[in-house]
């Protein structure tokens, strides 16, 4: 695993305060953001300084502690909800501290560290019941491919998508990965190919538009990605461009995985039709590195989700087992097992 | 037609030179290079300073005129065909250079500028055929999507892809296009977004990882692109991401169409698996936007060009007609027809 620790709680609950890694800074300069307000939590998560669906989850249930901190615990609760629309872990942790029967800053640190220790724990065992199917389709070298970064960067452990990477690599079996760089914000780039070459995995990064030829050669056993909100049929959303690799994958006959936690779950809707896609500015287009590579004025379209039909999954990696096939049936046999 | 000239030959045979738009600097700046050796017309190719199949061929073209003022043209023509693998204009140029029976500057300025004219002929024709197409597909508000630039920056006229969309805005046609952005190098942003923007053509910008969402929404009606070599069987070499699309548009019932002079057809290969395809190197992925956006030493893959089998392509649109269905008989038919 990588060394980067992205999220931690500093000191004791009355004073302490949440320090994150500063992820749009990475690879170039590993800077920690110290939170002591609650609005300088929601502004990270706004900035993506902290993201990936289950650590923005982590990061609002400590968010809510600091507001606790300033005896506004309620507010607190209800601005970080508005900080980013797709990813449902923000609101499932949101509502756990909610829940929290004593509302003082011991007992909802208690809750904050519960849903961050459990959250390693879940990026574990995806990792364990990813492993066999990572060992299957790697064989005669074949890579596993993968989109943004699901990985320990947007989690509390080990990550979703790389878990089974992780893992695989703890036991030493050799494989590579091949990381889509993810425009716009090049999470792919900066994150992924960045925390699994400081593990020592064989990492390759391409452009999202190599992804097909990447297929076609021949060279792709498996595709692995997060998400950040599954409905109650399977239909998962994740960061643009991941329907786009699944549909390549089919045409390739290549499997393609989700894995997520149970936290990333929301089966109060049927369908991903029914899932809220953040739109981006469109200077994350048009100047997302420093220098302006577009003309002045030009028109952009930035969905920075989309949605990836059930039928184009074959099987979402969970903490509770896979889901298998991807039906309505299964999801909920497998997510309200416990 | 946008008003930026990329190519021109300035003075007479004896001592003019070839004056290129720099299309590195572009859109943030309009700078021109004088060429006036051999080598800094390669330079230009190499550096895709001048880009674009059917415009390479022309660069060639009037690379062999200042080869022939220094009494090199052999050299030159040698020289010259080293500087880019895949599109076949380059060498498609060079040996109509070859061909001509004095070899001496005003007898080779002739030629070039014949390949010269003849581009800007082929290209209207190209947009006249390719007019109905456009028209068809783009009822109902439904857009065209294109990806790189085969447009009036890569030829010595309207372009190839973009050809239609110049004769359709000419006649007042409504159509709105998506360029993609084109990864690495943004030839799309940079460049296609650039050109038709000026056009005054309704054009919407988005990342390579975005068509896929884009389709599904129901948004696009037909993708064009160009062509960088086209074997006998109609499989095309295109810009890199070209592939994905087709499987995309594929996957959404969208009619899928290459634009490209019968200049760029091959017809001494049997099918695109005998296309070289050149590799780029690493940097253009890890900091082509004037920062480092990866880590250091990442490994990375880079084929600057890819080929999409005929069996995805829906028919080539080319100067002496459509070649529909995509057989090796109708290209024969069509391409061999004067």
């Amino acid at each position: 695993m990588s060394n980067l620790n992205p999220i931690a709680w500093i000191g004791d609950a009355a004073t302490g305060h949440l320090r994150l890694l500063d992820q749009t800074q990475l690879p170039a300069r590993e800077t920690y953001l110290d939170c002591t307000d609650v609005q300088s939590v929601w502004d990270a998560i706004k900035r993506l300084s902290v993201r990936g669906a289950p650590e923005i989850g982590i990061a609002a249930a400590y968010g809510c502690v600091i507001g606790a901190q300033h005896n506004q615990f309620d507010h607190a609760a209800d601005h970080l909800a508005t900080s980013r629309p797709t990813a449902v872990n923000l609101f499932w942790a949101i509502d756990r501290m909610r829940r929290v029967q004593r509302r003082e800053v011991h007992a909802l640190l208690v809750e904050a560290k519960a849903i961050h220790d459990e959250d390693r724990r879940m990026c574990r065992s995806i990792g364990d019941y990813g492993l066999p199917l990572l060992r299957q389709h790697t064989t005669n070298g074949q890579a596993v491919l993968t989109h943004c970064n699901a990985g320990a960067l947007a989690t509390g452990g080990i990550g979703t998508a790389t878990a089974p990477m992780y893992v695989a690599h703890e036991q030493g079996l050799p494989f590579r990965v091949f990381a889509d760089e993810t425009r716009p914000l090049l999470q792919g780039a900066r994150l992924t190919a960045c925390e699994l070459q400081r593990a020592g995995i064989d990492v390759t990064l391409i452009c999202d538009n190599m992804a097909a030829q990447v297929m076609r050669e021949g060279k792709v056993g498996m595709v692995i990605v997060g998400a950040d909100r599954i409905a109650a049929n399977g239909d998962a959303a994740n960061k643009i461009g991941t329907y786009g690799v699944a549909v390549l994958a089919r045409h390739h006959h290549i499997p393609f995985y989700v894995a997520a936690p149970s936290s990333t779950f929301d089966l109060s809707i049927p369908d991903g039709s029914h899932i809220p896609i953040e739109q981006r500015g469109s200077e994350e287009i048009t100047e997302g590195f420093g220098r302006r590579t577009a003309p002045d004025h030009v028109q952009t379209y930035s969905p920075a989700f989309d949605v990836t039909p059930a039928s184009l999954i074959a099987a979402i990696i969970t903490e509770r087992g896979l889901i298998e096939p991807v039906t309505m049936q299964r999801v909920r046999q497998v997510i309200d097992s416990r």
